[in-house]
């Protein structure tokens, strides 16, 4: 069955499944059966034949998938397997570490651009990446086809960022700053980091817990 | 309505109403809507008076929510009205950064040990914090009473850091480390940036999108 649309949670699921699946096949491990991919992963078996389904990847009964196969066909999905183009936007600790990592780790996914209003900062480099001046984000985002946006910038000037990243061709931005960003037609993703800490510690028993728990 | 138990979804937008409702008490703003609050979390009014009806905070029919009464009670509901003591292990350029951004950025959540391998960063500080051995961290987290680890070692040892931060007493763990970290007891909650990135890819025009939407 073919699917015009697949959710956004299979969606944030493939990428696990790619990383599974490319460690195999790099260690020639031609096969994995749902159930090797549920252990690998932390998701049922049928979660997995479901969201794998949703994009024509079948398996075989009894067999499994072909590693190498299914890592290209996520790849595809994804974009991946031409490389997508990002710009980071603000080069402060967090974004000059974010930078670092995704240069390091990402093959995928480029950092071809980084951006920062600091004088100090511009000029400068990230693994062989330019610092330049906001100034030149639109312009250089549209000459390199830079498709992602990476937003590490205070919360005063995160819509700011994200309205010239919409005009410089961005279609998706990972927001780290902890404000609410409003850009029509761009998909954002937020990870704010006060609220996952903040968030973690009712789970300790440093919570007094609900009201009503009697803790 | 009182309740035992409140659900993880809700949870993690309590920090983002107790954000929203410190600005205002700090502003000396006194009172706020649900309506207002929902235009500055981009959450419904609906799903906020549920939310704050979990634990007892009703507000006041037509007149709104006490901004500072509010704020002191999420705080004592995610435990933070005290401060929660937190451990970061891996001082690489990511786990450099999240030290640093939050020791600036958090007093509620207080990052008071820091631990790597690296004979070279062992002795040095981030920000006053000093960077201690791997093998001092049990016992440095019994001591300081650490509640909360953020784990940004490699993949690799990323489990067992977790099992040392559970022997230290951390009752919550924020991972960064693309592995599925398996510690019985300790709430996990999982930030990985290899996966956020690869997904945005998919609403991309670079993604080839599903196979049967004709892309």
């Amino acid at each position: 069955m073919r699917r015009t649309n697949i959710p956004d949670a299979a969606i944030r699921r493939l990428p696990v499944y790619l990383r599974v699946v490319s460690e195999l096949a790099e260690a020639d491990v031609p096969i994995i059966s749902s159930a090797e991919m549920a252990e690998r992963t932390g998701l049922s078996p049928e979660q997995i034949r479901k969201d794998l389904a949703y994009f024509g990847a079948f398996g075989t009964r009894g067999v499994g998938y072909d590693t190498a196969l299914l890592a290209r066909r996520i790849a595809r999905i994804l974009g991946l397997h031409r490389g997508v183009k990002a710009a980071l936007v603000g080069a402060g600790h967090l974004g000059h570490a974010l930078a670092r990592y995704s240069i390091s780790q990402h093959k995928d996914i480029q950092i071809t651009a980084i951006f920062d209003t600091d004088p100090e900062k511009i000029g400068t480099d990230v693994m062989g990446v330019p610092i330049q001046p906001v100034s030149e984000l639109v312009e250089t985002c549209r000459a390199k086809g830079v498709k992602i946006g990476i937003v590490a910038v205070p919360a005063s000037a995160a819509q700011t960022t994200a309205e010239l990243l919409k005009e410089g061709g961005v279609e998706a931005i990972l927001n780290f700053a902890p404000a609410k960003l409003k850009v029509e037609d761009v998909f954002v993703q937020n990870i704010d980091l006060t609220i996952e800490l903040q968030s973690l510690a009712y789970y300790t028993s440093a919570s007094e817990g609900d009201p009503g728990d009697g803790q």
